[in-house]
């Protein structure tokens, strides 16, 4: 727990939330600034702000509610988004999962995709030097 | 295992791939597309085309992986990002989780964040509906 997280308050009940589910490790609510309607976010009770910040056993357990809200929506189109820093996006420094459903063009999560040009070469390096470091 | 999903033929090595991690439930390995540097794809073994359709314990290890391959990285700023549905983005009928490095504002993920209003009384019969199928 971080005193000044908004999260963390809102995990310890000191501020309202829309609680769509609780467990041990993890906590999911509505987003009251929804992309769309059902925009929920999905976050482990233990502080951290970026992924690499949190415990794997903290982790587990995500992606399982995450699934879960989307089948209790009877979603078939929707967007799993988690950011890491301000630029890219990440508001709360509390690790959140935001899971936004995709009903059309204009509503939830617009995405731009600037893919660049990969040297083959270039990504063989970076592969060895990630390896390395796994 | 999809005989013409071509996610499960790189899982099987019938179609090279930068590999950087593999284990019982789990393959990673470099985009050839990539957004950034470093952008990579972590994928559960088990096909099936969205979030919804994967067991949950095909989904523990995703996160764990994902942050190993951040944290080998030693970047601080990225987005993780799962695509369900072609209006959502995804392009490979086999769930896969981005990891897209955000170096700065040009290269990486483009996020645009519609904010809808939210009428709160809206908010609380929706939460109430998803919780009755939670």
């Amino acid at each position: 727990m971080a005193a000044a997280c908004v999260f963390c308050k809102i995990i310890k009940g000191d501020i309202p939330s829309m609680k769509i589910f609780e467990s041990e490790k993890t906590f999911a609510f509505l987003d009251i600034g929804p992309l769309s309607k059902g925009h929920s976010l999905i976050i482990p009770k233990h502080h951290g702000a970026k992924l690499h910040d949190i415990p794997d056993d903290q982790l587990a357990e995500v992606l399982s509610v995450t699934k879960r809200i989307a089948v209790a929506q009877n979603i078939e189109d929707y967007n799993v988004l988690q950011n890491n820093g301000r630029i890219a996006h990440q508001m709360v420094d509390h690790v959140h999962f935001h899971l936004i459903p995709k009903p059309n063009e204009q509503e939830g999560l617009g995405i731009t995709w600037p893919t660049k040009e990969a040297d083959k070469s270039e990504l063989s390096k970076l592969l060895e030097e990630i390896k390395s470091k796994m």
